[in-house]
């Protein structure tokens, strides 16, 4: 059977976007529906792709279809293509699957020629518009079909405007646009050599080719690229009866929502022009009109437009983007489609729709866009504000949000001012463990190093704090304590700077700020994910105060603890540099000691904050190196608090260095090689576990062993954990419970998931490291590359922000079918920086996971896309 | 149905070595060939495990077994224990199923008291023998049993020697001796509390339970970790008659082989000693006779003495090393097992025992141990030589080998000076790719840092040249070029040193080395080898020097060509600067453009080489910073050289710096955003196919894309090399054959194999690189806790040594099944450094690989390896 090419209107439906693309099966239904489309047909996005495949030819057959289409359209419309006594005009429309604005190409007008506008003018008596229209036709179709610079006719127009001694185009006259045709053509024929195409059919032909050729155009490949559209077919093309909304005063075009797009609201939202062609209205030439004009002016049409948008609505249950044009009095629909619409805005359509029992519960969440929660839980900068400034570079929207304060290269000085009530912003080349005390101080952090995932991102998004990373035009100077940027723009410590965490813009200025606000719609959306959703959602966190943002935002306990972010402090720093540096076992465990009761308490405060809701908490994970200071003056300092000389610091640090520190000695072949790290960490939980008990809050601390590669080396801490137990169920006379488990983070624990589940009550799958080892990316250096590989499609998305599915998720189905076969009830959840991406949350509902964990300010995101995860199975 | 515990010795049979150990077994089996053996009984390895089950106790039933055994030990012999009329006494000796020589415990004697001895000296006369053998036995119970120090004792024997005036033990009288007993047992009384035991079956029961203690002995474990020697029961422990080789002068004891261990030979060789135990003709006290003296001296015991020996050899099918004792003109076979030989013994013995029949060839070829012929196929440090010199270090033995020469801490020093016919050592901290013409040049490289698989060690091997790795104790200063050890010794540059690169010891002087001797034995064990292997050996070469020793040894092409190390000589290191610089493409096409008749010269001298034989050429691999210069020095140079400043030099160095170099930008990341790298490389591959095929050589380069992980890197890379190949099919009107495949490293790139293999034509297993990862090692990081993690057990072998085939491999058999099932006839070979193990080369015949490819000194190695790896199936 050969294929259809060419689908009229009626022919089509909405669930045949794939084939019709996203208008022309909008046109389709609309037409089902009896609303007033001027009629046409579709050529389908298979054609498309067999016209590629035939190396940009027609395919055999087409062209009789589209012939057949367009005499069944003249008989219906009552008029023919290229009759100067009743010609037909047509608009050829591009128009993919998925969404494209702007990026393929559009001829209108179409079906013109000398005799043709002759006829029109002998019709309308309207010979201005007839010309007009003909003059446009000319430069739109030499544009796009025959590939003339549309410069050459703009310059042009400018030229015979300046000759004529007019400013705006509406002054010249029909005779002048008439000359001006004659003029438009000979500049096609000298740049193309080619006469200006008389033909109506031929340009129809030559119309639909370049329409078709437009989808592989620069600007439609990397748009495609940038929003991760892939898999389409190509685009369709709509070929439809042209009508005008500026043939007159009863003439109009508009463009109109049915609900408030901005904030959600149940009101008819639009705006139109009298007068004027739908470009028209969206150039802003003039200041459009509103819906309650349209009511005044055109009472029938507004009643007709309302009841078409609530006609449509219901059909389509949501709210709805639409196009109209009014013609000599007349109503057309020329699009419909689901309308864009903002985070709060699309909560609230939500929740009314509901109750408006248009939707149901389940459909309204399904609906939602669970990364667009994203905007609503941070501050952001002021719009009319931000627009009206010039970003001085763009960096890595790295962590959302927005941040205003003055500039410190230093993060005890970001911590001093902080205190004093200085807003700050650390600016630092890359930022390291070092530098927690001033990032936590700060309002936003900017560096000039690291990708997505450097340690400034990761700890700025768990922090849910604004961040900006690897601008890497600027120069930053820690001796001048100065920011340059390519343009030899200075900017001094104390100077005020702004940033965009969501764009990653920075501004040389000030610029105002809107906070967040959880409304009531986002709780009851809310409510309606957790009453469908199966994953549970914890969170990563290590301070109390995280664990209060993460249980606001609903989080269900702690998925990751990161203990080492609790050594930074000033005091245990030392104790942690005096245990590195230690010669013999019992230095070091003397050091250790003296961390255990900071560590209780750090765990007594989490256990309190939490109130009973579990927690999981990962043994020291990060290499020792990180422990200790870099800067001269500090290994001074550090050298006489310890009575070691400088030399001796300077060794250790030097022994201590790594080539490839991801891959070297750290997690738990730390706590394999001194048993006393993790012995004391043990201590420091279970005796934190104790008290709390003891206090009245039940407590079962899931502690986790990192960077698990063979079982061996998980039974050499277990048993180095069981016997810290044993030691103090002794000393204070009662049983102590905890669970044991630990992280699949290097491939090598998901190959041999089966032995490590003998002995591991849970897995916790570190998606950030499995993907570094899966991939071979370090995390720190991909930005050397990645964003080439994204341009060159050779990578579809970062995959370090979403689960490489097809590889590192076989390993994740790997370790799960693995783990399961020896315990059926092993505890499975993922903790790494795709816990709060929807796809990832996606992978885990269906790989049969228990629950993500993921940064505070992604819980509310993890629960819808957990909700739409297990609705869509 | 219940254990049985104990074996009487004609019960057994030597195929029980697991469970009676080695040496029971052998006895046993000496039993049923009716050869002369005190008899006695094994206790098994299995009750030997049952009491570290039962924490340290004898299980229910074995003192049972015990009596009965004696009981018919007793009959047998007619000798009842502690029967002071006739007494038997008994020797308890430990053996595991693994030779673990004198790591665990031994009690001679037991059975004697203060009756017994009088027994025996009214039985024999013997006086002095009597209270000797009593001296001794206290002395050995007492430290073996019951823990006191043997230096008590010693001590005591010098005092009470000097106060009777004499020097020798010899000296001391019968009545001396009476005496010593006494003051011994006092000791024992003081250090333990407890009386010596009295009762031979007390004294019994408490050994066997020491000889089981002592299979946990320190020195037991570590042998057994060092050895690799796991998944053992325990210790057997062998309860035998004694027999003694000190009654008098028709008393003798000897070890013996049934052929020459050091050459070979077919030889009865051996020593005994007269009126001596077995310890004494270890100890060397005496200067021992050899089998021809005995010949002379015992005829009739010398007779049947080769009688067995022939005998045992014929049973065996093996070199036996045995021992024996002679008491009162009796002669007793005390032990035989497999001789231990040096590779070029094991060698004639194999081809000599094929001549005699004895074997077949297969047998033979499954007798030798692969490993071992590494010791054939390099100089070495002489013997006698070395014996007589103390190492003042030792480092990681990372390339086998004997070096001496002057030291040199600058790479082009050292090829400067070995231009001028010094032979010299060059000595690193840790090498880099900028040290090649100098390791090049060297005798041996000596490095402070970096374990097995570092730079220098991953080179040297490559090259077959001797080195030494992470010397962490030495100091080396660049500045006063001098090597400092932990014990101050100070070696200047210019002083000679001596390397034994399979040791690992340093010695600060000249010693005198032996060159390798390939002999006829070892061409006809290849020539065996090369019948029954399926697996083809190719070598990773670099240089038609490497080719030619790798086709001498035996290589069948190249499995690995890494085309950077073609960059480091002078003008092209100069270009891939100018390249790495190059501040827009076409000036790094310029650069790359420069490089090509270099490059294109390289590949030419290769297939040259390998006339005819597959070359595996692997594109560009290290990141570009390996390429840049370090030095201050040299950075201005470049700096000149290319007109660029310092500083932009500088920063360049600064924006190529990666924190995890491994995982950075690298492999066919580089190929893929610098097409021009790529299409550089595959022009002067393809262009120098074109000439040696004009030459009359055929020649298929097969092109390998490194550290693929996705199947759009591949297309990415392979769309380049066939645009180069068309261009050239186009210039020279000829049709031009190569093969793509890419190296499977990256663990992505094994679980995705299938997609990868519909477009590569073959795979090679980066194993070393496919370790780091699945792993998450890096391999220039593991040496700080590898060996800790092997001395804990955490390890059994370091996984860049011999293949984790439970983890690693288990990618490589998911990646060789995913291939398989898109491309049947796919090629897959391995060409990590796991290509010349044994234990891998087994692996990778049993996962169906076609070739495996190892450094060109591995090639024979690989190709038994390979051999015995079919036989085994």
């Amino acid at each position: 059977m050969s294929k259809k090419y060419v689908y009229y209107f009626s022919e089509g439906r909405k669930e045949m976007k794939e084939l019709l693309g996203g208008k022309g099966a909008n046109l389709a239904e609309m037409t089902k529906m009896k609303l007033p489309i001027p009629q046409g047909f579709t050529i389908t996005t298979e054609t498309c792709d067999e016209y590629y495949k035939l190396s940009r030819k027609m395919p055999v057959g087409l062209e009789e279809e589209i012939t057949s289409n367009i005499s069944r359209l003249e008989k219906e419309m009552g008029k023919n293509l290229g009759d100067p006594n009743n010609p037909l005009l047509l608009s050829v429309r591009s128009g993919a699957a998925s969404s494209m604005p702007g990026m393929m190409d559009t001829v209108l007008n179409l079906g013109l020629n000398d005799e043709v506008v002759d006829g029109i003018i002998k019709k309308t008596g309207n010979d201005r518009f007839a010309w007009d229209s003909y003059r446009r036709f000319i430069q739109m179709f030499s544009d796009v079909v025959m590939e003339v610079p549309s410069e050459l006719f703009s310059d042009e127009l400018d030229r015979f405007k300046a000759q004529k001694k007019v400013k705006f185009d509406t002054q010249l006259t029909a005779s002048d646009l008439k000359e001006l045709c004659d003029i438009f053509k000979s500049i096609t024929k000298k740049e193309t050599g080619q006469m200006f195409p008389d033909k109506p059919f031929d340009q129809l032909m030559l119309s639909i080719g370049a329409v078709f050729g437009s989808w592989n155009n620069n600007r439609a490949v990397l748009y495609r690229r940038l929003n991760n559209i892939y898999g389409l077919l190509g685009t369709a093309v709509n070929i439809q009866a042209m009508v005008f909304g500026n043939m007159g005063n009863d003439c109009g075009s508009g463009v109109c929502f049915s609900r408030n797009p901005s904030t959600g609201e149940n009101k008819f939202y639009g705006e139109y022009l009298m007068n004027a062609q739908g470009e028209d209205v969206v150039a802003g030439v003039r200041t459009p009109k509103d819906m309650e004009d349209l009511k005044k002016e055109m009472p029938e049409i507004y009643r007709e437009l309302n009841d078409i948008r609530l006609k449509l609505e219901q059909h389509y249950k949501d709210m709805q983007d639409m196009e109209f044009t009014i013609q000599e009095g007349k109503l057309y629909m020329l699009q419909t489609r689901n309308g864009k619409r903002t985070a709060a805005a699309a909560l609230k359509i939500a929740v009314d729709m509901v109750k408006e029992k248009l939707l149901t519960e389940k459909e309204a969440v399904c609906r939602l866009d669970a990364s667009q929660l994203n905007q609503l839980l941070h501050p952001t900068l002021d719009p009319k504000d931000e627009d009206k400034s010039e970003p001085i570079v763009t960096g890595l929207p790295a962590s959302p949000g927005a941040a205003v304060g003055e500039i410190v290269f230093d993060a005890e000085k970001a911590f001093d001012l902080a205190e004093e009530g200085h807003k700050v912003i650390l600016v630092r080349v890359e930022t390291s463990p070092e530098d927690l005390i001033g990032m936590n101080a700060a309002q936003g952090i900017l560096t000039a190093r690291g990708g997505m995932t450097s340690h400034a991102a990761v700890v700025a998004r768990g922090m849910g704090k604004c961040c900006i990373c690897g601008c890497e035009s600027l120069t930053i100077s820690y001796k001048d304590k100065t920011i340059t940027t390519s343009h030899g723009l200075v900017i001094k410590e104390g100077e005020v700077i702004s940033l965009n965490g969501s764009t990653g813009n920075v501004y040389a200025k000030a610029i105002a700020v809107s906070e967040p606000d959880i409304s009531g719609d986002f709780q009851e959306v809310m409510k309606w994910s957790d009453k469908f959703r199966e994953l549970q959602i914890r969170t990563n966190a290590d301070t109390p105060k995280d664990v209060e943002t993460a249980i606001k935002f609903g989080a269900e306990g702690i998925g990751l603890c990161r203990t080492e972010h609790m050594f930074f402090d000033e005091e245990r720093i030392f104790c942690i540099r005096k245990m590195i540096l230690a010669d013999s076992v019992e230095e070091r465990e003397k050091a250790l000691k003296d961390l255990i009761p900071y560590q209780r308490q750090d765990f007594e405060a989490l256990f309190k904050a939490l109130d009973g809701l579990p927690a999981t908490i990962r043994l020291l994970d990060p290499p020792l190196h990180e422990f200790l200071p870099r800067e001269k003056s500090e290994i001074e300092e550090l050298a006489r608090e310890t009575n070691k000389t400088i030399d001796q610091i300077e060794k250790k640090i030097a022994s201590l260095h790594e080539v490839n520190p991801m891959l070297g000695h750290r997690g738990c072949r730390l706590g394999n090689t001194y048993p006393e790290i993790t012995a004391m960490q043990a201590r420091a939980i279970l005796e934190a576990t104790l008290r709390i008990n003891e206090s009245g809050i039940k407590t079962v601390p899931e502690i986790m062993i990192p960077l698990v590669g063979d079982v061996k080396e998980f039974i050499a801490q277990k048993e180095i954990i069981a016997k810290v137990a044993n030691e103090l169920e002794k000393e204070h006379k009662v049983k102590i419970k905890y669970k044991l488990g630990t992280m699949i983070e290097v491939p090598r624990g998901a190959l041999l998931a089966d032995e490590i589940a003998k002995e591991a009550e849970f897995f916790s799958f570190g998606t950030n490291d499995l993907t570094q080892m899966t991939y071979g990316f370090s995390r720190d250096d991909v930005p050397k590359f990645l964003p080439e590989y994204i341009r060159l499609g050779l990578l579809k998305i970062d995959p370090f922000v979403s689960l490489d599915q097809v590889g590192v998720g076989q390993l994740i189905e790997m370790a799960v079918k693995k783990g399961k076969s020896v315990r059926k009830d092993i505890k499975l959840g993922i903790c790494g920086e795709h816990g709060g991406d929807p796809a990832s949350i996606e992978f885990c509902h269906r790989t049969g996971l228990n629950y993500v964990s993921c940064s505070p300010y992604r819980v509310p995101i993890a629960r819808l896309a957990a909700a739409q995860a297990a609705l869509k199975k």
